[in-house]
């Protein structure tokens, strides 16, 4: 079982780096772009174990390791690999 | 349109950071988690252009911008914001 994880900014968190890619994608051509968001996409290989022990390992993990409850929201699926 | 662009360091390349956090979640107790690689999402609002202008442009600025071609992959998809 693998879990495809995405932890993002909350959208009232100021996001530098994103705002920085903006610029540079203006500079580049893009003036028709108006944000960037920039978050992380995290790929758990979980090993054997069964989809509802996964769901409760993914969800403890997350707010415990992965993602800053503080500043990030976190959403995933499971796959079956 | 929005693009949601997925980053990820190619198959073949190591991911320490990964590494790191397989190592954490074992001492965290989830001793059955094989691996982690770590990568980014990206969020795009493009602003107001049509799909293909917007499929050809963000092709574009991922392999000038947001990815490394010598170490990462991308993939995108278009959402009507």
């Amino acid at each position: 079982m693998r879990a495809h994880i995405h932890v993002t900014l909350k959208p009232e968190v100021l996001d530098p780096q994103g705002d920085a890619v903006t610029r540079s994608l203006k500079q580049l051509g893009h003036g028709a772009v108006k944000s960037v968001r920039i978050g992380k996409f995290i790929d758990v290989d979980l090993g054997q174990i069964d989809r509802n022990t996964a769901e409760s390992n993914v969800q403890d993990f997350c707010k415990k390791l992965l993602a800053n409850p503080v500043m990030e929201d976190f959403r995933f699926e499971l796959v079956e690999s």
